[in-house]
């Protein structure tokens, strides 16, 4: 057995909708979890700046001497996944989401939703390509999901969350897809907006795919602990319990640390 | 005369409305831009993140030995003013749009839109205490519209923009202001909008405000020259010049350059 911690980034809270699949599935796990709230959102960021947020990132986890590295983030996952490659599994949200959805699509057709800075890297439509040419991938960004949900936004009555989907998701439904990735940690607090503006079709969510793609790749913990929750972000933690509630659909009673990447790490 | 530049900062493009109105006011001069486009938006940040990025900011436009500070953000000049405290004339937006607000008003109500960590802050509301007691200020934060403006969805079809602005103006039409300072410098963008959802309501802009303010503190440069334009910004400079269209409303010829600030003065 191995009771290192498996180590979970996201550029800011999207990826506690992982940490609540790894928490469900591997309940003896220690999980530390880091969000770069200061720097949120690195979707519409460059490749540059992406990366280097990420290296800093990956240093301050390896920190902790991991397991593994979920990188719960789309738009690292795409554009900076090399800033992960430092001696221990890393699992990104690109290939499982997309292995997922071709598993489950019938009629071959495909939506993704993710940042404007993950489909500029094509990194989804080369996965796919690879993994299942035959499948048609229609690509589109949700540039501005990603602020909606970190406000608060998702309930099924907020009129704007619901004018946004009906407008990003017009494209999938023209292009008829039964599978659609929610290529975004942050986009399945918004799931139900999502069924409904598209009826009928799978949503496959790459934060519990990115969980359920560990699985193979560690060694379990002693069966006969309970894994610990320490969450890490670079700015207001106060904030923090209430954010992830929303994001984890659960009260929270660890407190956040606030830790400073830029000073300590540059 | 006095030939040393005027630099302006913004947490990213917001901060160009007032360099446009810069330029008009002050044709002779000099303009140092920084953007801090790889760190924007500041407004939902902490104040301990807004002072820190402000500090950066000030000590990299204080390298170009400027004889001013226009601080085009709504956020700094609310939560980080003191990050400027560098020895030369240092304006920001709330003193003189509080006291526009206030020699415009008839009703002496007044409406007051800008970021959460300006509205958190207090520091309009204090401003208008000291300034004009008597006015009554309706306080109101327009989380989502750094975003909607950066995206570009500043027309007057956009469906969602519309529908913010609308949520977003419906207390001030309920407290029968007839003023509304626009007080983050993304927001005279949706100034169409905003003058359909509050008709005959006078709106007060931020950027050109503080570009008057400056009249008075400095010694004018020569007037036989043309003032230059120079850019920073901290990410992402290819999009810029078509950002910039946008906020200047008109073409530039000036490429930014990109900084990086935390490399550099950490």
């Amino acid at each position: 057995m191995d009771n290192r911690p498996i180590a979970v980034f996201d550029s800011g809270l999207g990826g506690l909708t992982a940490v609540g699949a790894l928490s469900r599935l591997y309940p003896d796990e220690d999980l530390i979890y880091f969000g770069d709230t200061g720097r949120v959102p690195y979707g519409t960021r460059s490749r540059k700046a992406i990366l280097r947020f990420s290296s800093q990132a990956a240093r301050f986890l390896m920190a902790f001497d991991p397991k593994a590295l979920v990188i719960a983030c789309g738009t690292a996952s795409t554009a900076a996944m090399e800033a992960f490659d430092c001696g221990v599994p890393a699992v990104g949200v690109v290939e499982p989401s997309v292995r997922k959805a071709a598993a489950v699509t019938r009629n071959g057709r495909v939506g993704l939703l993710a940042t404007p800075a993950s489909v500029r890297t094509g990194a989804y439509a080369a996965c796919m390509r690879s993994a299942a040419p035959h499948i048609a991938l229609t690509e589109r960004d949700g540039r501005l999901l990603v602020p909606l949900v970190e406000a608060g936004r998702v309930g099924p009555g907020d009129r704007v969350a619901a004018l946004l989907i009906e407008e990003y998701c017009a494209p999938f439904r023209a292009a008829g897809v039964d599978t659609l990735i929610l290529g975004c940690t942050h986009y399945p607090l918004l799931a139900d907006l999502f069924a409904a503006a598209l009826p009928g079709v799978t949503l496959v969510n790459a934060g519990v795919e990115a969980a359920e793609a560990l699985r193979g790749l560690i060694i379990q913990a002693d069966r006969e602990r309970t894994g610990s929750l320490r969450f890490f972000v670079s700015d207001d933690a106060e904030g923090f319990s209430e954010q992830a509630k929303m994001f984890l659909q659960r009260e929270i009673t660890e407190m956040a640390e606030v830790v400073d990447l830029e000073e300590n790490m540059v």
